[in-house]
């Protein structure tokens, strides 16, 4: 049987034979040729996810004040079964990436329909023709469990066969920037190496052709700025050395928004690696702190979030954050693993980063929290109650899944007996829990159940009415506010009627348990 | 013997005999009696302490828009040997707190000498005459040890009496305004029943007359804006009623600047106390993350102070800290360790802050690195070797040296057979560490000494030109450089004549060491 790959609305496409590498092969020569006498530069992304692909749209719709594009773009991607359809997406005029920023399907027809200016492949043959090549493969940190941040590793094959590829490929004088958020020292001691030896084996002398090897890393933040967290926010870049540099700080003016948000050169490509992942271990220690004082804060009979609202009035404390459900999302959630795997690995210290990574161990737990207080609100069995979640993502206005809270409770949920469900208004599909059906109708969603549970703060919840949250259950459900999105004087004014309320303001988790109707 | 208390300039003062009692009473039923013709309310700040003292300065100084003053102040502070010279050094128009915030010693003069609203006494019968009662009692951890934050507690005892006192004294109508840091809980479960314990004795019926009593902390930063950093900037506040906190409301309005810096109420003292104790709790984790990452940076290479700018653009993460010597001061050291006692001990839960404390431990031990790094670079052994450390205070353009990081590695230098020395611009004396003699001659502290230690970043450190440090010491010594103050590239233009260089740029600690001339 043939190999097909099937895109999210459902259509097939085989996957190419050595004939469709013949000709892609053809057609691509063809496109660059054309491009050259435009006088365009040829820049390859390679990996078209959440990052890649959205990069690429923004370089193919960069231009000189004329409103001649700088770049013509080749997005390549592997063609598995998985991301195949990706390529035929693009090159229809289709974002690849799903989220709910107007602007993104917006620039995909623009730079392909329009402009003409971007162009998706799977053939690494795509890397030989191009003057830059930007890395945007997706790494992730081996998790052995929640809380075993210690235990966690990296594993590099998959990102470094794509290194030996492009190694295999590019013209010696072609600038390797990798966008990856990788474990610091990858670009000089795993990336520099692989390349130099690729190059040694076709015979370039390395000495008269230095690879060109920098890194860069985006701040892409998902949500409605989707587009413009990569376009128009500060840079953090280094080279390899002087000449890729300056190489990487001409490319990245030319795409990004540098006048505005300018640029930041650091020593070496070791150091903007660490300030990636030091970046993000800053957060999340930051949200781990909260969580334990969410606790003592919920025992001693004070709102927590009425407190940080006080905090951050000083400038030195704006960026104190607030405690949740827990802590999602692909980047808070490995970054410190990143870090503290490379210093033991790549650079064989006795110690990594121990401090961060119990900020992970102490974020990864914060769903089971929730589930005590669900326990709790119980009488210590949730055996076949129902248990409705408000919101899959990992956090507001975006329909990401990656590392949800709201995963880690479902699943604790399930393994305890109970029932969970599940609303969002921008998750489609929820691939960590393919068995989850997201509802779409808040109202109807919350008939019936034993409890709910405010987890994301969408938009949609926070304009919701405490009346119209207990009427259309239809019941008197334990509420569970985690996100600190039920207005405390509505509630108060509607409890007061008719129940008796436990844990007001309480808090990290507002704890409603209307089981004592008068 | 009599007893006496001198005060820093040599003068001796007899402490009150009773006789000196009888007196001063009855001159405090005068003065008040004038005050209140004037129509002034009148306020007694118990504690002439670093805080209090100021607090009370800005309390007396404050006016209407016709520029009658709103209040008088009563300064009360025990008569023990170690104090009883403040109250005569402020009736003379002293400032008993010194600093380089000039306008210090100008608005004792003020208050004591032009206004005459401020009146420092030792006799606790000046809350009987108060209408508000401003407690700053200094109340510190007792420590077991560096790195021991788990261990440590809290003793009231002398807050406590402080409190009885007052119960004893004041009319029922008077508030009583808690700004100490103390462990969350204290005033509703600690400070309440005392009051109302000695109301009791007294008679009064605590249902008609409920104690007014409310906790509002400062954020007092010593140096050039101290005065400043108590009038001119946000404070929280919470009453234990409605009515304490109107009473509250009232009086920071008329002493804090809340057009500019607008008061936050809190629902309760518990989440005043508790605000208190996370905002420094969230500095220290912030600095205990970057010192681990500091060590990181360091062995690998990368100059983490670089990273840090190139992060700081972000404004999400503008709080983000530098690491250096270590952390001191009086909040950062205590504060989450007050949280933690408070925790297990007021609110008997099995957990404290344990995340808060790592922090305060980390932290603690964090000057025991540039040791190993003076250890290292003289090759293990420092019996005998000259070190010299520049700052004694607890951070810069401070005199203030409580809970130095350069106490602990002097004491740490001394451990070890070393010889250390030390230069502060600002430090006239070091109660830690008394037989230190401050030296003040920049350069001449700095000949034929082994090692220079760059602790603080005074501003004198910060302009000190490489080569001038060089020749001063008239040796090649170790520089060891923990607050990234000499300039790279001046260092580099020297160095590079005659020295061989270790650890440039490496972050945390800059070391050079200088024993391979050419």
């Amino acid at each position: 049987m043939k190999s097909v790959s099937v895109s999210p609305e459902g259509r097939s496409y085989s996957l190419p034979t050595e004939e469709d590498n013949k000709k892609e092969e053809q057609k691509l020569k063809e496109l660059v040729s054309l491009q050259r006498k435009k006088g365009r530069g040829i820049v390859a992304v390679q990996g078209l996810g959440f990052v890649g692909a959205v990069m690429g749209a923004v370089i193919a719709d960069s231009q000189d004040e004329r409103g001649n594009p700088y770049y013509y773009v080749l997005g390549v991607q592997r063609p598995s079964e998985r991301s195949f359809w990706k390529i035929h997406s693009i090159n229809e005029g289709k974002s690849p990436v799903k989220g709910n920023d107007p602007g993104i399907p917006k620039i995909f027809h623009r730079i392909v329909k329009e402009k003409e200016t971007f162009y998706a492949t799977w053939l690494p043959f795509a890397f030989s023709l191009s003057d830059i090549v930007v890395i945007d493969i997706q790494l992730d940190a081996k998790r052995k469990g929640l809380g075993k941040g210690e235990e966690s590793s990296c594993d590099l094959r998959f990102f470094k066969d794509g290194i030996e590829e492009i190694g295999r490929e590019i013209r010696p004088e072609t600038l390797v920037l990798i966008e990856t958020t990788v474990p610091p020292g990858t670009t000089l001691n795993v990336v520099k190496p692989i390349l130099e030896r690729e190059f040694q084996k076709r015979g370039i002398d390395i000495q008269k052709h230095p690879v060109r090897l920098a890194h860069s890393y985006e701040r892409v933040m998902p949500g409605k700025n989707y587009l413009s967290s990569i376009r128009d926010f500060w840079r953090s870049y280094a080279g390899v050395d002087e000449e890729s540099s300056l190489l990487t700080e001409k490319f990245l003016k030319r795409v990004i928004d540098t006048k505005k948000f300018p640029l930041s050169r650091l020593s070496n490509p070791t150091a903007s690696e660490l300030a990636k992942t030091l970046e993000n271990s800053f957060r999340a220690t930051n949200i781990a702190l909260l969580y334990e004082w969410a606790l003592f804060s919920e025992d001693i009979g004070v709102n927590l979030f009425e407190i940080l609202d006080a905090i951050r009035v000083r400038p030195t404390h704006k960026n104190i954050l607030q405690p949740g459900l827990g802590v999602g999302g692909y980047c808070l959630t490995k970054d410190p693993l990143l870090a503290n795997w490379s210093s033991k690995t790549i650079f064989d210290r006795k110690e990594g980063v121990p401090f961060a990574v119990q900020a992970v161990d102490i974020n990864d737990l914060m769903p089971f929290h929730t589930l005590d207080l669900i326990k709790e609100a119980l009488s210590g069995n949730i055996k076949g109650k129902k248990i409705h979640i408000l919101g899959a993502s990992y956090r507001q206005s975006v329909g990401d899944t990656r590392h949800s809270p709201s995963e880690t409770l479902w699943k604790a949920i399930e393994n305890e007996g109970g029932i969970p469900s599940v609303h969002d208004p921008l998750v489609e599909t929820w691939p960590e829990v393919p068995h989850a059906r997201i509802e779409k109708d808040l109202l109807a969603s919350l008939k019936d159940k034993d409890v709910i549970v405010f987890a994301v703060k969408h938009r949609e919840y926070y304009h919701l009415n405490p009346e119209d949250v207990f009427k259309s259950s239809g019941k008197t459900p334990v509420i569970i506010d985690a996100r600190n999105i039920l207005n405390d004087v509505e509630i108060k004014r509607y409890l007061s009627l008719s129940c008796k309320v436990k844990g007001l303001g309480k808090g990290h988790i507002k704890k409603f348990d209307t089981n004592f109707k008068k």
